[in-house]
């Protein structure tokens, strides 16, 4: 089966002009002209991040194709190639494999990204998917955790909370609007949402060495988040579900306030871009209300990555 | 637990040049300097790769990386840095990552790798284990399974059969050896023998679109395949052990026959370098004994991998 997978995967997939040498070799060759390279990998079980008896297999590709886009765009690089393994359950329909590929192939297109190299197994255990991503750095350089100052403003793209409706499958990944930011704004440092939006604060404050104020009436809210609470009641209010639901896969970003104000006002992308907060001198992590009043803010989240 | 093994593990592995940055942001960024990127990524599982049971983790470990590096070998590729994804049981001891990691970093540090990036969580499954290693051509460019031409010299690197005694753990990923050759003879084309020689030499036939004669007599034997046959005569030959094993992680190369005497006349590394046949027009898979009689050579081999 495996050399037919092969054989229909080398059919599927389309050249790259970045990819010299891809599938079926010992290792891909990818082109990048001299840049950096910028590399990520996550790791997706059936039952944690995905249920293969509920999703349809091409969302679960998509998600985990996603997911490690939203990495490379938390970097601001290009993506340039997909690593694809699979752990596929004995016990599954034959087709599995290739229908998560089928569910990755349009997202890839989409952002010019080859699917260049994988592992294929079975095995008697559930689902499982690692992606790697490789991409490459632009002029701007890597955009790290570590560069947001005391007094940059904190920035989101589009709105959060309540991906557990949904969204959380139907990742879209940031990369072409961080792409299109960075050209005319400069930006401190990123992070995507991941695992909560005051989890991923803490790792961009800790790594900047700065705090950070976060004004919980300027969040954001997603109507999944609304429809949550407005569903079940004792879940709690829909802004706690935009600090610690997580997988919204969107971009927090530490701006200069003069850029950040005209980032804010020109609103150059189809998402929104909103002003939640700012990063501050003292270590710690804050929130305040309407009236101003400053209690600290826990670093809720979801938290089961080694940091990527 | 997880940030606490970031921290570990970031204080655990040493800081790299060509690692601008590592373990603890959205991706890592490597610094290859021009060169083209090589990428491959293997996925190990406990039940088919190894057995948690009866294997230390540090030799899990170091062959969950070592087969990686094995097929960076295979390209005659440098290795830059290792990414690895661990989907670690619930049940297990709290330290079985860090004891896996620790089984990788001896062999990372002798080739000058750097494990810059993962993603580890716990599931109620058994232990898999997903590796990717990103290096750089050198001058020569990448080594291809499609560069064979007729006439060349089958030539392999040590000697093949009876892994399963305990050399499939213990894997010596050729990748200084190869590297060394390069400087001092051209190579057509190379391929790593993880799925069984004779399995291995129809992939590297197929992408050269030539054909083999393999003479079974001057195939180098391991000792581990004689000891398997002595054991248990009902195994077959160690010849067909030597064939069809896999999981030697020795290189076939295919090499020019003036070139590859001089190789095998000079002798310039520390493991053999044997012929063991040549590459012939004629599409198709070979044998020939000792007194030269031709008949086909099955593809034999474990196959359940995806061409990398």
């Amino acid at each position: 089966m495996e050399t037919e997978f092969i054989s229909w995967l080398r059919s599927r997939v389309a050249s790259h002009p970045r990819v010299s040498l891809g599938i079926g070799d010992d290792a891909a060759v990818l082109q990048l002209g001299g840049a950096d390279c910028v590399v990520t990998t996550d790791m997706l079980t059936d039952g944690v991040d995905f249920d293969v008896d509920l999703h349809a297999p091409s969302r679960i590709g998509h998600k985990a194709l996603a997911v490690s886009l939203s990495d490379i765009a938390a970097m601001a690089a290009e993506p340039v190639a997909a690593f694809v393994s699979l752990l596929v359950p004995k016990s599954s329909e034959p087709t599995l494999a290739a229908r998560l590929l089928e569910g990755m192939i349009p997202l890839a297109e989409s952002l010019d990204v080859a699917i260049a190299g994988g592992d294929t197994n079975t095995w008697k255990g559930k689902l499982v998917i690692n992606t790697t991503l490789v991409g490459k750095t632009t002029g701007a350089g890597p955009l790290t955790r570590g560069g947001a100052r005391p007094g940059d403003w904190i920035v989101v793209t589009g709105a959060l909370g309540g991906s557990i409706l949904g969204r959380h499958l139907d990742v879209r990944p940031r990369v072409r609007e961080i792409l299109e930011l960075r050209k005319h704004y400069a930006i401190h440092a990123g992070i995507d949402v991941s695992d909560g939006l005051a989890f991923d604060l803490s790792r961009i404050a800790q790594e900047s060495q700065c705090g950070v104020v976060v004004e919980l009436d300027a969040i954001p809210i997603h109507n999944d988040a609304r429809r949550l609470v407005a569903d079940k009641p004792d879940l709690g209010a829909a802004v706690d579900h935009a600090l610690g639901d997580g997988e919204d896969f969107e971009l927090i970003l530490a701006v200069a306030p003069d850029v950040a104000a005209r980032m804010i006002d020109q609103q150059p992308l189809e998402i929104p871009l909103t002003r939640i907060g700012r990063f501050v001198d003292e270590p710690g992590m804050w929130q305040t209300d309407a009236r101003g009043l400053r209690a600290p803010l826990p670093a809720i989240g979801f938290q089961h990555k080694l940091g990527e």
